[in-house]
Protein backbone atom coordinates (compact mmCIF):
# COMPACT_ATOMS: atom_id res chain seq x y z
CA UNK A 1 0.00 0.00 0.00
CA UNK A 2 1.25 3.50 -0.91
CA UNK A 3 -0.27 6.59 -0.22
CA UNK A 4 0.11 10.02 -2.71
CA UNK A 5 -0.62 14.14 -1.78
CA UNK A 6 -2.01 16.72 -4.37
CA UNK A 7 -3.99 19.54 -4.14
CA UNK A 8 -6.23 22.19 -6.52
CA UNK A 9 -6.77 25.55 -6.43
CA UNK A 10 -10.69 26.25 -6.97
CA UNK A 11 -11.34 30.17 -7.94
CA UNK A 12 -14.99 30.89 -7.04
CA UNK A 13 -17.01 33.57 -7.59
CA UNK A 14 -19.70 34.25 -5.15
CA UNK A 15 -21.99 32.07 -3.48
CA UNK A 16 -22.69 29.07 -4.85
CA UNK A 17 -21.97 25.17 -5.71
CA UNK A 18 -19.16 24.54 -7.71
CA UNK A 19 -18.37 21.36 -8.90
CA UNK A 20 -14.96 19.66 -9.02
CA UNK A 21 -15.91 16.15 -9.86
CA UNK A 22 -14.19 15.73 -12.80
CA UNK A 23 -10.80 17.37 -11.92
CA UNK A 24 -11.51 15.31 -8.52
CA UNK A 25 -11.52 11.90 -11.38
CA UNK A 26 -8.64 13.32 -13.83
CA UNK A 27 -6.05 13.61 -10.57
CA UNK A 28 -7.42 10.38 -8.88
CA UNK A 29 -7.00 8.60 -12.59
CA UNK A 30 -3.01 9.40 -13.03
CA UNK A 31 -1.75 8.75 -9.48
CA UNK A 32 -1.44 4.70 -10.76
CA UNK A 33 -3.61 3.92 -7.46
CA UNK A 34 -7.01 0.95 -8.31
CA UNK A 35 -8.27 0.09 -5.19
CA UNK A 36 -8.17 2.41 -1.96
CA UNK A 37 -9.24 5.28 -0.14
CA UNK A 38 -9.83 8.65 -1.64
CA UNK A 39 -9.58 11.88 1.51
CA UNK A 40 -10.11 15.54 0.39
CA UNK A 41 -9.11 18.40 2.74
CA UNK A 42 -10.69 21.88 2.53
CA UNK A 43 -8.21 24.53 3.76
CA UNK A 44 -10.64 27.22 4.86
CA UNK A 45 -13.92 28.00 7.35
CA UNK A 46 -15.81 30.02 4.90
CA UNK A 47 -16.28 27.25 2.77
CA UNK A 48 -17.08 23.70 2.82
CA UNK A 49 -17.55 20.40 0.91
CA UNK A 50 -20.43 18.51 -0.10
CA UNK A 51 -21.45 15.72 -2.00
CA UNK A 52 -24.84 16.22 -3.57
CA UNK A 53 -26.64 15.51 -6.97
CA UNK A 54 -25.94 16.71 -10.15
CA UNK A 55 -28.37 15.79 -12.25
CA UNK A 56 -30.94 18.59 -12.05
CA UNK A 57 -29.26 22.25 -11.09
CA UNK A 58 -32.43 23.23 -9.22
CA UNK A 59 -31.28 21.00 -6.62
CA UNK A 60 -27.78 23.28 -6.68
CA UNK A 61 -30.51 26.37 -6.38
CA UNK A 62 -32.69 25.07 -3.14
CA UNK A 63 -29.95 24.01 -1.56
CA UNK A 64 -28.51 27.36 -1.54
CA UNK A 65 -31.88 28.70 -1.04
CA UNK A 66 -32.55 26.82 2.63
CA UNK A 67 -29.00 27.82 3.50
CA UNK A 68 -29.88 31.35 3.09
CA UNK A 69 -33.20 30.84 4.77
CA UNK A 70 -31.84 29.26 7.88
CA UNK A 71 -28.63 31.47 8.08
CA UNK A 72 -29.62 35.05 7.79
CA UNK A 73 -27.30 37.45 6.49
CA UNK A 74 -28.55 40.05 8.57
CA UNK A 75 -25.86 41.78 10.86
CA UNK A 76 -27.72 42.14 13.77
CA UNK A 77 -27.72 38.57 14.49
CA UNK A 78 -23.96 38.36 14.73
CA UNK A 79 -20.69 40.24 16.66
CA UNK A 80 -18.35 39.02 14.33
CA UNK A 81 -19.67 41.61 10.90
CA UNK A 82 -15.96 42.72 10.25
CA UNK A 83 -16.10 41.11 6.64
CA UNK A 84 -19.86 42.06 5.63
CA UNK A 85 -22.98 40.68 6.39
CA UNK A 86 -21.74 37.36 4.18
CA UNK A 87 -18.83 36.63 6.62
CA UNK A 88 -20.43 34.94 10.08
CA UNK A 89 -22.74 33.00 7.91
CA UNK A 90 -19.90 32.03 5.84
CA UNK A 91 -18.83 30.23 9.20
CA UNK A 92 -21.91 28.74 10.07
CA UNK A 93 -23.19 27.29 6.87
CA UNK A 94 -19.57 25.60 6.59
CA UNK A 95 -20.41 24.00 10.21
CA UNK A 96 -23.40 22.90 8.96
CA UNK A 97 -22.00 20.78 6.21
CA UNK A 98 -17.92 19.65 5.71
CA UNK A 99 -14.42 20.18 5.75
CA UNK A 100 -13.60 16.96 4.94
CA UNK A 101 -14.86 13.50 2.40
CA UNK A 102 -13.35 9.80 2.35
CA UNK A 103 -14.78 8.45 -0.93
CA UNK A 104 -13.84 4.48 -1.71
CA UNK A 105 -11.63 4.01 -4.72
CA UNK A 106 -12.15 1.53 -7.49
CA UNK A 107 -10.36 0.36 -10.52
CA UNK A 108 -8.81 4.01 -10.16
CA UNK A 109 -12.04 6.29 -10.12
CA UNK A 110 -14.04 7.51 -7.01
CA UNK A 111 -16.82 5.12 -6.45
CA UNK A 112 -19.28 7.62 -6.25
CA UNK A 113 -23.01 6.87 -6.27
CA UNK A 114 -24.81 6.98 -10.18
CA UNK A 115 -26.16 10.88 -9.39
CA UNK A 116 -23.08 12.12 -6.70
CA UNK A 117 -21.42 14.91 -7.65
CA UNK A 118 -18.33 16.56 -5.46
CA UNK A 119 -18.74 20.28 -5.03
CA UNK A 120 -16.98 22.86 -2.95
CA UNK A 121 -20.05 24.80 -1.61
CA UNK A 122 -18.36 28.90 -1.54
CA UNK A 123 -20.24 30.70 1.32
CA UNK A 124 -18.69 34.51 0.34
CA UNK A 125 -19.88 36.80 -2.27
CA UNK A 126 -16.23 37.79 -3.17
CA UNK A 127 -13.84 36.11 -5.53
CA UNK A 128 -11.71 33.49 -3.88
CA UNK A 129 -9.21 30.91 -4.17
CA UNK A 130 -9.57 27.61 -2.26
CA UNK A 131 -7.34 25.60 -1.36
CA UNK A 132 -8.39 21.70 -1.86
CA UNK A 133 -6.04 18.52 -0.73
CA UNK A 134 -6.18 15.31 -2.08
CA UNK A 135 -5.26 12.16 -0.12
CA UNK A 136 -4.90 8.35 -2.03
CA UNK A 137 -3.91 5.67 -0.13
CA UNK A 138 -4.14 2.28 -1.74
CA UNK A 139 -2.65 -0.46 -4.52
CA UNK B 1 -0.66 -2.85 7.03
CA UNK B 2 -3.36 -3.22 4.33
CA UNK B 3 -6.83 -2.77 2.95
CA UNK B 4 -10.03 -4.79 2.85
CA UNK B 5 -13.02 -3.35 0.86
CA UNK B 6 -16.90 -4.45 1.29
CA UNK B 7 -19.94 -3.47 1.17
CA UNK B 8 -23.77 -3.65 2.48
CA UNK B 9 -27.44 -3.05 0.92
CA UNK B 10 -29.67 -1.59 3.89
CA UNK B 11 -33.22 -1.70 2.73
CA UNK B 12 -34.98 0.97 3.90
CA UNK B 13 -38.71 1.39 4.17
CA UNK B 14 -39.68 5.05 4.64
CA UNK B 15 -38.08 8.09 6.71
CA UNK B 16 -36.40 7.43 9.92
CA UNK B 17 -33.23 6.20 10.57
CA UNK B 18 -32.39 2.22 10.56
CA UNK B 19 -29.20 0.64 12.55
CA UNK B 20 -26.47 -0.76 11.03
CA UNK B 21 -23.88 -1.24 14.16
CA UNK B 22 -24.56 -5.11 14.34
CA UNK B 23 -23.79 -5.40 10.28
CA UNK B 24 -21.09 -2.98 10.38
CA UNK B 25 -19.69 -4.83 13.33
CA UNK B 26 -20.05 -8.65 11.87
CA UNK B 27 -18.41 -7.17 8.49
CA UNK B 28 -15.65 -5.94 10.49
CA UNK B 29 -14.85 -8.77 12.84
CA UNK B 30 -14.98 -11.05 9.55
CA UNK B 31 -11.22 -9.10 7.90
CA UNK B 32 -8.92 -10.44 10.22
CA UNK B 33 -7.59 -6.77 10.55
CA UNK B 34 -6.93 -6.01 14.91
CA UNK B 35 -6.03 -2.28 14.86
CA UNK B 36 -6.24 0.38 12.23
CA UNK B 37 -9.39 2.51 10.24
CA UNK B 38 -12.86 2.06 9.04
CA UNK B 39 -14.27 4.30 6.71
CA UNK B 40 -17.90 3.85 5.20
CA UNK B 41 -19.66 5.45 2.57
CA UNK B 42 -23.32 5.86 1.34
CA UNK B 43 -23.14 5.91 -2.21
CA UNK B 44 -26.81 8.15 -2.52
CA UNK B 45 -27.67 12.20 -2.18
CA UNK B 46 -30.86 11.04 -0.33
CA UNK B 47 -29.95 9.08 2.76
CA UNK B 48 -27.40 9.75 4.49
CA UNK B 49 -24.94 8.49 7.71
CA UNK B 50 -24.88 9.39 11.36
CA UNK B 51 -23.64 8.03 14.88
CA UNK B 52 -26.15 9.04 17.40
CA UNK B 53 -27.19 7.57 20.50
CA UNK B 54 -28.62 4.00 20.83
CA UNK B 55 -30.10 3.42 24.14
CA UNK B 56 -33.69 5.33 23.75
CA UNK B 57 -35.93 5.00 20.94
CA UNK B 58 -36.84 8.66 21.80
CA UNK B 59 -33.99 10.17 20.75
CA UNK B 60 -34.74 9.00 16.69
CA UNK B 61 -38.04 9.98 17.12
CA UNK B 62 -36.80 13.74 18.00
CA UNK B 63 -33.94 13.78 15.77
CA UNK B 64 -36.49 13.15 12.80
CA UNK B 65 -38.93 15.50 13.99
CA UNK B 66 -36.29 17.81 14.03
CA UNK B 67 -35.48 17.63 10.46
CA UNK B 68 -38.98 17.45 9.38
CA UNK B 69 -39.46 20.85 11.22
CA UNK B 70 -36.23 22.63 10.04
CA UNK B 71 -36.40 21.33 6.05
CA UNK B 72 -40.33 21.31 5.66
CA UNK B 73 -41.79 19.12 3.14
CA UNK B 74 -43.28 21.81 1.62
CA UNK B 75 -43.22 22.26 -2.70
CA UNK B 76 -43.73 26.17 -2.36
CA UNK B 77 -40.20 26.18 -1.08
CA UNK B 78 -38.19 24.40 -3.72
CA UNK B 79 -38.30 24.04 -7.51
CA UNK B 80 -37.12 20.30 -7.41
CA UNK B 81 -40.21 18.62 -6.56
CA UNK B 82 -40.21 16.22 -9.59
CA UNK B 83 -40.34 12.88 -7.45
CA UNK B 84 -42.92 14.48 -4.55
CA UNK B 85 -43.05 17.00 -2.04
CA UNK B 86 -40.03 14.52 0.26
CA UNK B 87 -37.80 14.98 -3.12
CA UNK B 88 -35.85 18.42 -2.24
CA UNK B 89 -36.17 17.86 1.57
CA UNK B 90 -34.42 14.55 1.47
CA UNK B 91 -31.37 16.34 -0.73
CA UNK B 92 -31.15 19.00 1.78
CA UNK B 93 -31.11 16.98 5.01
CA UNK B 94 -28.76 14.79 3.50
CA UNK B 95 -26.57 17.81 3.01
CA UNK B 96 -26.74 18.63 6.35
CA UNK B 97 -25.85 15.42 8.22
CA UNK B 98 -22.67 13.44 5.99
CA UNK B 99 -22.34 11.02 3.51
CA UNK B 100 -19.49 9.08 5.08
CA UNK B 101 -18.11 8.13 8.81
CA UNK B 102 -14.77 6.87 9.97
CA UNK B 103 -14.11 5.06 13.29
CA UNK B 104 -10.65 3.73 14.36
CA UNK B 105 -10.94 -0.36 15.24
CA UNK B 106 -9.58 -1.86 17.91
CA UNK B 107 -9.18 -5.73 18.65
CA UNK B 108 -11.54 -6.19 15.93
CA UNK B 109 -14.31 -3.84 16.63
CA UNK B 110 -15.26 -0.41 15.83
CA UNK B 111 -14.56 1.75 18.44
CA UNK B 112 -17.61 3.04 19.36
CA UNK B 113 -18.07 5.47 22.58
CA UNK B 114 -20.62 3.13 24.75
CA UNK B 115 -23.54 5.08 23.74
CA UNK B 116 -23.01 5.33 19.69
CA UNK B 117 -24.77 3.38 17.20
CA UNK B 118 -24.00 3.48 13.56
CA UNK B 119 -27.77 4.49 11.48
CA UNK B 120 -28.53 4.97 7.79
CA UNK B 121 -30.39 7.98 7.60
CA UNK B 122 -33.52 8.02 4.64
CA UNK B 123 -34.67 10.46 3.90
CA UNK B 124 -37.26 9.17 1.22
CA UNK B 125 -40.75 8.44 2.22
CA UNK B 126 -40.66 5.47 -0.47
CA UNK B 127 -38.96 1.91 -0.09
CA UNK B 128 -35.55 2.10 -1.25
CA UNK B 129 -32.07 -0.02 -1.35
CA UNK B 130 -29.36 1.71 -0.03
CA UNK B 131 -25.59 0.79 -1.01
CA UNK B 132 -23.10 1.22 1.73
CA UNK B 133 -19.59 0.44 1.21
CA UNK B 134 -16.99 -0.64 3.53
CA UNK B 135 -13.44 0.36 3.68
CA UNK B 136 -10.77 -1.07 6.43
CA UNK B 137 -7.37 -0.52 6.43
CA UNK B 138 -4.57 -1.76 9.57
CA UNK B 139 -2.79 -4.76 10.97
CA UNK C 1 3.25 3.16 5.25
CA UNK C 2 2.31 2.61 9.48
CA UNK C 3 -0.21 3.34 11.51
CA UNK C 4 -0.51 4.54 15.25
CA UNK C 5 -3.44 5.34 17.48
CA UNK C 6 -3.88 7.71 20.48
CA UNK C 7 -6.15 9.37 22.83
CA UNK C 8 -6.84 12.87 24.25
CA UNK C 9 -9.04 13.29 28.03
CA UNK C 10 -10.78 16.77 27.01
CA UNK C 11 -12.72 18.23 29.88
CA UNK C 12 -15.09 20.20 29.13
CA UNK C 13 -17.49 22.84 31.90
CA UNK C 14 -20.48 23.78 29.84
CA UNK C 15 -21.71 24.10 26.55
CA UNK C 16 -19.28 25.45 23.81
CA UNK C 17 -16.23 25.45 21.64
CA UNK C 18 -13.05 23.59 23.35
CA UNK C 19 -9.87 24.45 21.13
CA UNK C 20 -7.62 21.15 21.09
CA UNK C 21 -5.09 22.10 18.39
CA UNK C 22 -1.98 22.71 20.32
CA UNK C 23 -2.61 19.21 22.00
CA UNK C 24 -3.41 17.53 18.99
CA UNK C 25 -0.52 19.24 17.03
CA UNK C 26 1.80 17.80 20.06
CA UNK C 27 0.19 13.96 19.46
CA UNK C 28 1.20 14.05 15.90
CA UNK C 29 4.72 16.08 16.43
CA UNK C 30 5.79 12.92 18.45
CA UNK C 31 4.79 10.32 16.14
CA UNK C 32 7.63 10.22 13.76
CA UNK C 33 5.38 10.10 10.52
CA UNK C 34 6.49 13.30 8.31
CA UNK C 35 3.11 12.33 5.88
CA UNK C 36 -0.14 11.03 5.95
CA UNK C 37 -3.77 11.24 7.21
CA UNK C 38 -4.85 11.80 10.99
CA UNK C 39 -8.36 11.28 11.83
CA UNK C 40 -9.72 12.37 14.95
CA UNK C 41 -12.85 10.26 16.73
CA UNK C 42 -15.07 11.45 19.57
CA UNK C 43 -16.77 8.99 21.43
CA UNK C 44 -20.01 10.83 22.18
CA UNK C 45 -23.31 11.82 21.35
CA UNK C 46 -23.61 14.73 22.84
CA UNK C 47 -20.37 16.73 21.70
CA UNK C 48 -18.64 17.03 18.40
CA UNK C 49 -15.83 18.17 16.49
CA UNK C 50 -15.26 20.89 13.96
CA UNK C 51 -12.88 22.94 12.25
CA UNK C 52 -13.75 26.41 12.74
CA UNK C 53 -11.90 29.74 12.89
CA UNK C 54 -9.37 30.57 15.63
CA UNK C 55 -9.04 34.37 15.10
CA UNK C 56 -11.63 35.93 16.44
CA UNK C 57 -13.51 34.41 19.56
CA UNK C 58 -16.97 36.27 18.59
CA UNK C 59 -17.25 33.62 15.59
CA UNK C 60 -17.20 30.73 18.43
CA UNK C 61 -19.98 32.95 20.20
CA UNK C 62 -21.37 33.37 16.91
CA UNK C 63 -21.61 29.76 16.45
CA UNK C 64 -22.98 28.82 19.32
CA UNK C 65 -25.80 31.27 19.77
CA UNK C 66 -26.89 30.08 15.75
CA UNK C 67 -27.08 26.74 17.62
CA UNK C 68 -29.31 27.49 20.22
CA UNK C 69 -31.53 29.57 17.88
CA UNK C 70 -32.06 26.90 15.38
CA UNK C 71 -32.23 24.08 18.45
CA UNK C 72 -34.38 25.51 21.28
CA UNK C 73 -33.98 24.12 24.33
CA UNK C 74 -37.38 23.33 25.08
CA UNK C 75 -38.69 20.43 26.45
CA UNK C 76 -41.86 20.36 24.75
CA UNK C 77 -40.49 19.97 21.45
CA UNK C 78 -38.48 16.39 22.90
CA UNK C 79 -40.13 13.28 23.89
CA UNK C 80 -36.40 12.79 25.45
CA UNK C 81 -35.96 14.83 28.16
CA UNK C 82 -34.53 12.50 30.77
CA UNK C 83 -31.20 14.33 31.72
CA UNK C 84 -32.98 18.40 31.47
CA UNK C 85 -33.77 20.67 29.19
CA UNK C 86 -30.10 20.08 27.22
CA UNK C 87 -30.23 17.08 27.00
CA UNK C 88 -32.63 15.95 23.45
CA UNK C 89 -30.78 19.24 21.61
CA UNK C 90 -26.92 17.69 22.30
CA UNK C 91 -27.57 15.16 20.72
CA UNK C 92 -29.29 17.12 17.15
CA UNK C 93 -26.84 19.79 17.20
CA UNK C 94 -23.63 16.93 17.32
CA UNK C 95 -25.50 15.40 14.51
CA UNK C 96 -25.45 18.60 12.45
CA UNK C 97 -22.08 18.95 12.88
CA UNK C 98 -19.66 15.67 13.24
CA UNK C 99 -18.00 12.74 14.89
CA UNK C 100 -15.02 12.85 13.30
CA UNK C 101 -12.22 14.91 11.31
CA UNK C 102 -9.57 14.24 8.91
CA UNK C 103 -6.73 16.21 8.26
CA UNK C 104 -3.92 15.38 5.81
CA UNK C 105 -0.15 15.41 7.81
CA UNK C 106 2.71 17.52 6.03
CA UNK C 107 5.78 18.26 7.56
CA UNK C 108 4.58 16.60 10.90
CA UNK C 109 1.80 18.68 11.48
CA UNK C 110 -1.83 18.46 10.39
CA UNK C 111 -2.13 20.85 7.49
CA UNK C 112 -4.30 23.16 8.55
CA UNK C 113 -5.54 26.38 6.71
CA UNK C 114 -4.01 29.72 7.87
CA UNK C 115 -7.39 30.47 10.22
CA UNK C 116 -8.36 27.01 11.25
CA UNK C 117 -8.57 25.66 14.70
CA UNK C 118 -9.47 22.02 15.76
CA UNK C 119 -12.72 22.14 17.88
CA UNK C 120 -14.60 19.98 20.46
CA UNK C 121 -18.15 20.93 20.49
CA UNK C 122 -19.72 20.82 23.88
CA UNK C 123 -23.37 20.85 23.43
CA UNK C 124 -24.13 19.87 27.33
CA UNK C 125 -24.38 21.84 30.12
CA UNK C 126 -22.87 20.27 33.21
CA UNK C 127 -18.73 19.35 33.29
CA UNK C 128 -17.77 16.39 31.36
CA UNK C 129 -14.86 14.14 30.45
CA UNK C 130 -14.97 13.27 26.38
CA UNK C 131 -12.81 11.00 25.14
CA UNK C 132 -10.99 11.85 21.61
CA UNK C 133 -9.09 9.38 19.23
CA UNK C 134 -6.21 10.32 17.12
CA UNK C 135 -5.13 7.57 14.25
CA UNK C 136 -2.59 8.94 11.97
CA UNK C 137 -1.14 6.29 9.34
CA UNK C 138 1.64 7.75 7.20
CA UNK C 139 5.70 7.57 6.27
Amino acid sequence: MRQVKGSLTVETDGQGLYEVTARVQAWVAAQNIRHGLLTLYLHHTSASLLIQENADPDVLHDLHAFFRRVVPEDVRFYRHNQEGPDDMPAHIRAALTTTHLAIPVEDGRPDLGRWQGIYVFEHRSSPKERRLSLHLLGD
